[in-house]
């Protein structure tokens, strides 16, 4: 087995890109993914700052890691979900990556700042813990980049994340979140631009990429997302991947390329036609939102007087 | 375990539906699904002659029996394929059924007719049989349609077949065959209507129908077939639909109802812009081809020279 580029001894197989790669060229290799995604889609522009959304897991220490090797000067945010040990031993990784590298880490800690934690939520709602979890996080993520002035967020969500939530929203036909999914969404009144620099590195790449370059992170997958419905799809579709190799892409990339656009001009028509929901500002924080008080706010009420 | 219509034992649980039923009411669940087919996508109207393509398994003799259940006065048509053993048995339970019934069985034998078989086609094109399996079939029902005065011709495309054509084409976003399929393909210019009035019911649904109702049919799955990606897709769906029952129908139906047109409008836009392809007669036989001979008389030709 030996490296496509310099035919020395390789590290890792490809078999969706049918090469060999050895660690230096297995670098290169994940520099040049992430070159192309943030240039094809305009990711992010010079003099731009960038906040990472940092979990402490290998794909958004290989996000931050990469973006520091292709020149982007990035902060990071982590968001204190208080899942336990989980939650601790992940802030250290991340702390621990940030130091090596002398990088700027916030933290905003749900139950410091708001009051609340992702369990205390999900027992508060009685609903999976996964809703919760993502709309805090998308939440402070935006709320955290707009008050401190940075121009985009860059969130660690590889090919295998965006394959599984196409696949969940392809299965119920959700085109409004077909018209949604996009590897760059732009800024918009009250919401900061939202980019995907990974979605063309696979699981098994970002991971090969941190044990390579010696980046300690979280393997764990996080206890409260054990059985969902996106690990199923995750699955399923690797199933289909080991059948038969680059299935994930063709299915990521051919969506990008022929159908999302259609996607979303059907969308955004429906929208037009039935009244757009107008935003205004939820009346606690300020956050857009369709009702008076955004779901954020909703959730945090809710988790706060139950626990 | 009741039947949901009248408390009588029930015979059959459809997991999809959360219901049971007995025999009867089971009967009349099934006619109801192609019923609604029919009403809904206007397939068959009142006086129209109707060609069904007759394999002698489960779908196409079910789907022969309750059209006659349903009033629909139809003939078959069985293609002798050549497939050794598999097809004369094939060949025997659809005759059977037919003489059991007082049906018209019209037979077209490849070797016969066109001197040629489907392992000989796979032989000589060196591709996988289903390929020309499907392009002999669809050839043939139609020139016989077309020659005989039929106005339709049905197939016994269930609603796992739907799904299994419809997860293959989303998962490399072949957008055109996106924009064709469809329940029901009206006539155009050398060319039959062409319906699925199974589209609503399952595979499981159509072996039990014909269990049910003593119709015996080709249990054993192609031999050819063995292996093939429609066959791998099926599978993958079926552990879906374990894990969350109504999978495929949801996946199926939302695309029906909410995707198809849209993406059939972005085909043939297309098509008008790039200069649609003109269809003219086929030298040989005088089927619709963009060439000028039809991809069946090449096949044909080819099969009989290497022979």
């Amino acid at each position: 087995m030996k490296c496509r580029v310099c035919r020395e001894p390789a590290v890792i197989d490809l078999r969706r890109h049918n090469a060999n790669f050895c660690h230096e060229h297995f670098v290169a290799h994940c520099e040049e993914q992430v070159r192309r995604a943030i240039r094809h889609f305009s990711m992010i522009r010079p003099g731009e700052r960038t906040l990472v959304a940092v979990s402490g897991g290998k794909d958004s220490l290989a996000l931050w890691a990469l973006l520091g090797s292709l020149g982007y000067e990035a902060d990071g945010l982590y968001v204190g979900l208080g899942i336990d040990d989980y939650s601790d031993e992940s802030h250290e990784y991340a702390r621990g990556f940030a130091e090596s590298r002398d990088l700027t880490l916030h933290v905003v800690d749900l139950a410091t700042v708001h009051g609340f934690t992702i369990p205390g939520a999900a027992s508060a709602t009685r609903r999976a813990p996964c809703g919760a979890c993502g709309l805090s996080k998308r939440h402070v993520f935006n709320a955290f980049a707009l008050d401190h002035g940075y121009d985009v967020v860059a969130t660690g969500h590889n090919l295998d994340d965006e394959a599984a939530v196409l696949f969940g929203n392809v299965l119920r036909w959700e085109l409004e979140y077909l018209g949604r999914q996009h590897p760059a969404l732009p800024a918009a009144d009250g919401f900061a631009r939202k980019v995907k620099p990974l979605y063309r590195l696979g699981e098994r790449e970002t991971a090969a990429y941190c044990v390579l370059e010696r980046i300690d992170y979280q393997v764990e997958e996080c206890p409260m997302a054990a059985g969902n419905r996106h690990l199923g799809y995750k699955e399923l579709l690797n199933d289909l991947e080991a059948r038969s190799p680059g299935s994930k892409a063709s299915f990521l990339f051919g969506f990008l390329e022929r159908a999302q656009e259609q996607l979303a001009d059907t969308t955004r028509a429906r929208a037009d036609a039935d009244d757009a929901v107008l935003l205004r500002r939820c009346t606690v924080c300020g956050a857009p939102t369709p009702g008076e008080v955004c779901a954020f706010c909703k959730l945090r009420e809710r988790a706060r007087s139950t626990s």
